[in-house]
């Protein structure tokens, strides 16, 4: 098989994007700027409450590998969607961006395939509320072995421990991985998400994870501090190669006793934060998997989250390799 | 049944949109700019062959009465949609606008709700490929007579005369229009359908429309004509009330030997022209129908349109009742 630079396992989601106030979310339990999981009946309420919304594919891992098929990197995803409208829509958009695609979608009678309701405040941010449908559903047995070993990179979400099976493939993905002498990387995807599975993270990441990623929430939440110099040293000492991502103050890359600051990419107009640490994973691991040094690497993901957090949703509009190339951080 | 300003009746359709340039429409045979019916093999290779898409609600008329919501206005919407997640999609959207729908979806095993893609070029024009679906088989039975009865305007989309059932529903709604003393509006839809039902057109217009909606491509198409002036000059013969629109040049209003010409709304940038026409129509009928005059109702059409044309997708991002107040165009 041919080699791919990162192939990634995530939850396959298709986004509803609206628009709400502050006072909506408040209204309906929804915690700003955090994902909730949701089961079909509370996801249909609150989608009756919101107002008209858009849809375009998601998924975190999905998202990060679509931006490395968009800086030109060589990309695979794995997941599971089910044999309805909302499948197809994911199936044919991981596909467009030129991302290598075959999990099986899920026959007639299956849970439906797994939406987010993001509703975007007017100060861009999102707040996110999942109902996973048949995503969990994906079988280890779905782990396609070969395209895990193609990937110099196997690329992994924390949300997939929120469900027993997922969770199963998640393993069986990072086994593969390191009998194939491949980097794992783990993104922690969501401070409520590290809350909900913090010992196995910690776990994971000290004994199997290469590259971490985790925002500041995250990261806090995982060592249970309110300082992030504090969790920033603990990951060190835990962690071979992290990227922590601090919103508007850029992200700190730690490696061997080394931290690089990468200053944000200025942004006329933040429309929608939804999907920024999505694309800052896929700069950073383009950059890494394709042999660029930490800095340029960081700087790669800076310039994938200002072009997502400038429009609403979490796929790029431009082709991220020609913004790439116009700023000097790709050349070939 | 409270009173409504505008009821239409259309193909109930989620667009699907994404970006591709001119080779592309070359390849696939896509007349840059118009509509196309195709069937579901075709719409399959051609969303096959497309990159990445955005869904959002659409439907010429659907577009117009969610225009008319956004402006204020009370608007209902009578049309076809399948018990699928597209179906859901669309009756969500078309009610968390505040308008009035409940035509029933179809049951299982039924055609799917309609869809379109829509490629937009880097002009921002925009070039559709329909399948209908479902959306056809409204039948004239589900034409509500007492949602018909309870509005100043009926709109219809000729769009519905190219499958005779919808034309049934079509025909049996301009009846109970007219014997409810109700205003009946046209929009011509495109310069294709028009040439498919040259005649019949022609024969409604003058026995029973009250208000023609056409831009300059149809209404040349239906006098067969290359000159506007002349075709302007068959259509005031013709109609009570018509509004031509012409783009970047604006629109022309005919009524009792009278004519207003609008200018254009400004925009900053041509995003996606698509729903264009649609806006102007939500504009210049809720103008009418709450008893606004023939200027202020093109300018009201102007405005919505140009909100639309600034972004992608035909429904409105912003509440155009807002942009009317700030501009002085309504006032209550």
């Amino acid at each position: 098989m041919q080699e791919h630079h990162v192939v990634g396992i995530g939850n396959a989601i298709v986004d509803i994007l609206g628009r709400c106030d502050d006072a909506f979310l408040a209204k309906h339990g929804c915690t700003k700027g955090s994902m909730q999981l949701v089961d079909a009946a509370a996801i249909s309420r609150l989608y009756d409450a919101m107002g008209p919304g858009v849809e375009i594919s998601g998924g975190s891992v999905a998202n990060t590998v679509a931006g490395v098929a968009s800086l030109g990197g060589k990309a695979g995803f794995i997941g599971k969607t089910a044999s309805d409208q909302f499948g197809q829509v994911f199936g044919h958009d991981i596909r467009a961006t030129g991302v290598t695609f075959a999990t099986a979608p899920a026959g007639p009678g299956s849970e439906p395939t797994g939406r987010c309701l993001v509703l975007v405040t007017p100060d861009g941010q999102r707040t996110m509320s999942t109902f996973l449908g048949v995503s969990p559903e994906l079988g280890d047995g779905e782990v396609d072995a070969d395209l895990i070993a193609s990937a110099r990179i196997v690329y992994l979400e924390g949300y997939l421990f929120d469900r027993p099976q997922a969770k199963a493939a998640f393993r069986r993905a990072a086994d593969i991985a390191v009998k194939a002498g491949r980097h794992v990387a783990l993104s922690l995807s969501d401070a409520f998400c590290v809350d909900r599975h913090r010992a196995e993270f910690l776990d994971l990441i000290r004994s199997r994870v290469d590259i971490l990623f985790a925002n500041e929430a995250e990261v806090t939440s995982l060592y249970q501090t309110k300082s992030f110099d504090e969790a920033a040293r603990r990951t060190r000492a835990d962690t071979k190669l992290a990227a922590l991502t601090r919103s508007e103050k850029g992200s700190v890359i730690l490696s061997d006793g080394k931290s690089v600051v990468v200053p944000p990419e200025p942004v006329a107009k933040v429309v929608d934060t939804t999907g920024a640490g999505d694309l800052y994973a896929a700069g950073f691991l383009y950059g890494v998997a394709s042999g660029r040094d930490l800095e340029t690497a960081g700087r790669l993901g800076s310039l994938a989250a200002a072009e997502i957090i400038s429009h609403i949703g979490a796929r790029p509009e431009t082709r991220l390799q020609d913004l790439a190339r116009a700023k000097g951080l790709l050349t070939s």
